[in-house]
Order: C-alpha cells, then structure tokens, then sequence
C-alpha cells in the first residue's frame, strides 16, 4: 500500500490484528507495508495496545528477537464477561424456553452470530495462555460454538458426528453411553480431521451427565490427543452421576420447573475463573 | 471511557465497527463515548472510510439525518476475491482428497476457521446489498459457512437437520429427493428457528445435482419465506439434471478421476460477479 500517515495506520494495524489473533506479525511486515521506520511502528504498536488493554479487547504481546514482533491474543475483561453472562442468565430464564420433557429451546440464541461470538471470546478469554492445537465439538449444536473459539484462537476445529458419512474416509468410531437416557450410542471422527498428539479443547452448547463429552475424551485418547480443557455453555445441575469432572460452564441450570413454568439459571464457574485472575493481578 | 486523542479514538472506532457491521452507529455514540465534539468524529470517520475502502475491507455509509450514523458493511474488493478462490483452486486439487466414490476430502478446508470465515467474506460481499433476514443451511457441514456469513450480515442463522431432535419443540418437516442417489430423505426445521416472511439465502458446502438446497427451497415455502440467494463453497459440474438453477458458486468441480488420481477445479460465478460489479464502477 502506499505511504500513509499514522492515523491511518492505526486504523489499517487494527483490523489486521483482528483479522491475524494469537499470530505473530513481524515488525517487517508492518514497516514495509506502510514505508515506515520500525521506530514509528513501535509507536503505533503502543497506541494501539493501550486502547486494547484499556478497553478489554485483548492483549498485544511484543515477541523481541529476530523473528520478533506482535502478537494479538482476544481476551475481553472480568467485566464484559459479567454483563454478558449477566445478559445471557436473563435470556435463558424465560419460561417460553421450556420443552417437554424439561430441555430449554436455544436455537434462538444459538443461531444469533453475535451471540456465538461473545460465548466464543468468554471462552478464548479465559484460555488465551494455554497452549491449544484444535477444538473440538459434536454436531450440530456445539458446531457454532466450536468455530467461534476457533476463530479467536487461531485453531482449527474438529466435528464428531454421531452418524457415519461416506465422503469424509477412514473414520474411527467409538461406543458411548449416553449418561442421561444410560443408551448405547456410536460417534465417529474422520482420520484425517484431528492430527495426532494434538492439544484439545472440547466445547459443547449443553451438558447434563456428561456422557457426550465422555466419549469424545475416549475419542480423543485414539487419537492420542490430549484433553486441555471442557466448556459447556450451559451445565443442568442436580444430576445424580456427573461423567465429567473437570470442566468450564457460562451458565448453570439449577432447575426447570415444566408445571409451575419456571426455570432458574446461575452464573458458571467462567466468571469466577476470570474474577479470581484479576485478584491476582493477572488480567 | 475517558477522553481520549485521535489516535486512540481511531484504533477505537476501528475495533467496534468491526464488532457490529450492517448495524447503523450514531455519531452521538462515538461522540458520547469519545467525549468528543461531532465533527472531531465525523474527521476520524473519513480517515476510518479512506482506509477501509481504499484497502477493501469494506464500505463506511454515512446515514444522514436524526436517527443519522454509520454502517460498516464488510466488503472485500475483487482483487482479494479473486487471490483466495485461487488459492483455493489449487488447495482443493490436491489428489490426496479423492475419496471412494469420487468424492473430496474437505473437512482440513473446513475446519479450519480463517478459511470458513474468508468464503464468509467473500459471500457477504457479493450479497451487501441484498436485504437478507436470515441464512439457512443444513447440518453438518454447511454450519461454519453459515454462521461466517451470518456473522458478516449480523443476520441469524436457521440449521435444517436431517434427524428428529426432540428438543427443539414443534418442528416442519418435508420430503425431499436427493438428485444424485434419487431416495427419499426428510429434513426438519424448528417451527421458532425462522419467522414467517424472512427473506433467506440458502448456504452450502457442496452442491451436485442440488436436491437438498431444492428441499431447502421447499422448506422456505412453509415458513412463507423467500428465497433471497443461494451460496455453495463448491458445485459439482457435468451433472445430468440440475434441480436448482440460479445460484452463486466459489468455485466449480469439473472432473474427478479417481483412477488416475486427477481433480479439476476452476473458479465459480462469485468471481466473475464481483469483477462485473467493479466494471460498472459499484466497487
């Protein structure tokens, strides 16, 4: 592009930024791009890291060094979290969500972009300095949400299917036991999608015994892949034998009362992750 | 936020536009938040369009009037479309993606979300200027591509299944024959998940004779909503009956052999639009 000035180049840094999170840009890149001394680069880069930091967009890590430079990590603050997990609470107690048999309607909000890609900042926010090679989600539901941290993470995603394509290859299946229903069911993961020895995060849109999420850690143990974490946007509570331990929820669901039409929903653990960091100067 | 110099403002500005495109912006907001008179914010805005257009991420409207602002409407500029459908020519005719029965292995394209979100870009840039309500696409693999250009709409998302889910209440179901294989399947869309009268593009990954998008079609017309455009990442050439006839392609498959191992691929309709546009001098 053409020479420009410095206000123009805090507008064209910013969205290429965005566009490039948790990659490392070269000063190189940035000084000939606009024809400009590294020195006046650096100058850009701290203007631009202050309105992130301040205003809880993320943080611009600066990588010294040869292959030095900038890097982008999404992290929105302890803040923005609450509100919108606030938001979301409100939004998933109205009655008009309850189904027989007691499950929530969320296509609404599931099928909201704006939506899918602040649950995907919440979670790419509390797992921006773990070091994550692929998501990895069952379809359909979770499939929004995966892509999201994905994107905010610069890693690709993995779809388990609970049905068998021909046009994906060699697949590997595995039985699971659905913890609610206690059915034996079949998942499948094509060969191909998931490279072996990667560092996995699973991400589900609901969980109540566990059982989905259990078979996609077996699924991933013959990929010998490695579980780095879960998170669940909503976990229903008050079941008897939870199948997982160990995981992130944006929202609890602590009851669906299908008669009195009534449904209560708390915040997850993501938010008190988040505060805590802060308490410990981390944020 | 507290006040700040243009150059914050900028980076700013840039950060939140980005956060909503297709929404309209008061300079009462930009100017309450900056704590900065009007027309400091009109100047950073006409830095914010120089940029934007001049390196084609897209087109900054002025709204005049009270209820008067901006609107971010991402575009990319032919050049740039033209760039990815080539790169991903030559990605999707890499031998190693033959399957049994002449399909193609795509599931490392789409998984991979800067890929999802580009073919995104690139369909949103095509339709800015169509008034869209709602994407719709069928389970699985059609999700990513639509909520990527759902995302770059600000427009939600409606996912046809091809399963019974019960929990997602009162559902319409049609038959529908699929063109190549000629059996009879059935998709389902929840009753809540499209208001009546959208107006609705239809996305896809893949289309050869197109019976699923014709079931889609067919969806739509039970939803009393109409059909706006139709997308697909990938049409399959040399079928013998089409079964849908006006729609956009990225990029066209004319042969697979898959004895000796060969896949042809040229680009599809999207980049001879967008080229078309800027002859007219739309760009």
């Amino acid at each position: 592009m053409k020479k420009i000035k410095r206000s123009g180049r805090l507008v064209d840094m910013t969205y290429f930024l965005l566009q490039h999170p948790h990659q490392v840009i070269s000063l190189t890149h940035f000084s000939e791009r606009y024809q400009s001394a590294k020195s006046s680069i650096s100058e850009d880069l701290v203007i631009v890291k202050e309105i992130f930091e301040e205003e809880g967009y993320g943080s611009l890590l600066t990588i010294s060094g040869a292959s030095g430079g900038v890097k982008y990590i999404p992290r929105i603050n302890a803040e923005q979290v609450q509100v919108y997990v606030d938001d979301w609470i409100k939004e998933l107690a109205v009655p008009e969500r309850i189904l027989p048999g007691g499950y929530l309607y969320m296509m609404d909000l599931l099928g909201n972009p704006t939506f899918i890609q602040r649950v995907g900042q919440v979670f790419a926010s509390v797992l921006a300095d773990k070091k994550i090679d692929a998501v990895m989600t069952v379809a359909t539901k979770g499939i929004p949400l995966a892509y999201a941290v994905g994107q905010q993470l610069n890693v690709p995603v993995s779809i388990v299917r609970r049905d068998h394509l021909v046009t994906e290859g060699s697949m590997v299946s595995i039985n699971y036991v659905s913890g609610s229903s206690k059915r034996i069911q079949t998942m499948t993961l094509a060969r191909r999608s998931l490279a072996p020895g990667s560092r996995v995060l699973i991400v589900d849109d609901f969980m109540k015994a566990g059982g989905t999420i259990r078979g996609m850690m077996d699924l991933l143990e013959e990929f010998q892949a490695e579980l780095v974490g879960i998170g669940v946007l909503v976990e229903s509570v008050g079941v008897e034998e939870r199948l997982v331990d160990d995981y992130l929820s944006i929202t609890r669901l602590t009851e669906v009362n299908v008669r009195e039409k009534t449904i209560k929903v708390e915040p997850g653990n993501v938010r008190s992750l988040l505060h805590s960091e802060k308490v410990e100067g981390l944020e």
